[in-house]
């Protein structure tokens, strides 16, 4: 077993090869247009916890991935979520004005910017996907474009967003909550887990589908801990707008369970996560970890 | 030499290819999430010349592709320039009401879906381009995922857009607006080309680079059309509203050059564009007719 200062240093030193990844990946700020290329560069470094990347690299090393390949992977990972956020963070989104404790995009520069940077972001994890030799052979370099793409799309991520739309002023139950979060968190994490997991030596089918179930249930739990923190904590500790969730009468597990049953359907869906990596040894030590993590918050 | 006649009844063919294509590829409407489905056919389906779709079906030929890969490829360089206009119509960019002789999607929809429409055809383009077969081998392929990336992006058609963005109210020299349009339509355009041609037979470096020569010409002098059709013709014909640029104090090539210089540089670039195909006798014969049809407007 290890400790947690072990798992603090392991997570530290890929936040770190996360953000130098994307510092390299990035055009630099001083390539034409300019201005739009800080403003990409504003919105993805030097900031977030880079959960969707730690994932993937846990599941590399589930899959004994060689750890560049992964480190290319989670950030085109992490630029389809960066885009997701600058683009949500819109006026005619949530319009929100803070976003890891500093002004959003498109306060910071334009809304028109914002627009584009987020569609740039979007454009350039393809690219990396494309460009980089991330598998050992091209098809399966191929169907990892797929699984962003797909995870990225209409029946991913952005379909989750057009739900939550929906959703605003409505009470939704616990298994239409559950359906929106699947898909708008959700299929990123677990595409994540499985871009990772694609660098390394191919799995069976059976160990995909137990990492895909963790991938789920965690992505569930990590959008439950979201409610909570946005309904508990302040506006300083998230270095987000604290509140908006309610302030803008959107459905939320905190509004459909309360607090404490939010709590502890986190706590029973970690504990699933846990249960489909058994007999995984320890191979399966970082995605233990990570669960723990993002449940509980905590280093 | 074929008629004027064979060209229409080849480009109509293929144009409905390109409909029944987009028809197929696009989320039925009755899929969750619905509104965002039907948003996104709304965008897409049953308007638009298709020049880019056509170019890659005429590319295609002159490489002897099968059709039916073509198909799916300029579907996807169609998708991301349908993306390109949703967002483009948003009022943080163009602020349009009129696409297409239509409302434009956040008009008949409303903003945010709009904003999440283009995001959904842009994702759909690349898992297009994954998912069908579309070369004989796997390594091409991803080439064409990364050519499509590399289009789209901030080095490409997105930073063509942050350019445009900062030229409103200047002055730019024709050098300048050249640099503006060779990212803005131009890099999509070339891929639409090279898409189609990678789809069939190997082409040497030289035969690639001298399509690549005639898409770029084409696609400038497109843009220069585009400039004299906005200043010149009615809002019922272009389907679009007309008189925007100048409305909007955009520096085009009509304010640089005066209609008459446009016209004649329109004509000199297709010029060039014709001789870039010099030497490739009936293999290029649709492309030529392409080059005329985009720069003279007639069928």
């Amino acid at each position: 077993m290890s400790s947690p200062a072990d798992f603090r240093s392991w997570a530290q030193a890929r936040q770190s090869r996360t953000e130098s990844t994307l510092q390299g990946v990035l055009p630099a700020p001083e390539i034409a247009p300019q201005r739009l290329h800080q403003a990409m560069r504003y919105a993805v470094l030097g900031g977030g916890k880079r959960v969707r990347p730690l994932l993937a690299f846990a599941a590399g090393e589930f899959a004994q991935a060689d750890p560049g390949r992964v480190a290319i992977a989670g950030a085109a990972v992490e630029l389809i979520h960066a885009y997701s956020l600058v683009h949500d963070d819109l006026p005619c989104m949530d319009d929100d004005v803070l976003r890891r404790g500093r002004p959003t995009c498109h306060v910071e520069y334009d809304e028109a910017t914002a627009l584009l940077v987020g569609d740039a972001l979007h454009s350039l994890a393809f690219q990396l996907i494309a460009e980089y030799r991330l598998a050992d052979d091209t098809t399966t370099q191929l169907e990892m474009v797929k699984l962003l793409a797909a995870a990225a799309g209409s029946r991913g991520m952005t379909g989750g967003q057009a739900i939550d739309l929906d959703a605003v002023g409505q009470t939704l139950s616990v298994a239409e909550l559950e359906y929106m979060h699947i898909h708008k968190t959700g299929a990123l994490i677990r595409a994540a887990a499985l871009l990772g997991a694609r660098c390394g030596n191919r799995l069976s089918e059976k160990e995909l589908a137990q990492l895909d179930y963790f991938a789920k249930y965690v992505g569930l739990a990590f959008q439950i801990v979201d409610d909570v923190l946005d309904a508990e904590a302040s506006t300083a500790t998230l270095g987000k707008t604290a509140g908006k969730d309610a302030q803008q009468n959107k459905p939320t597990y905190v509004s459909a369970l309360g607090v404490v049953r939010s709590k502890a359907f986190a706590e029973e869906l970690r504990h699933n996560a846990l249960k489909a990596l058994d007999g995984f040894g320890e191979r399966a030590l970082r995605l233990r970890q990570l669960a723990d993590f993002i449940v509980l918050r905590k280093f």
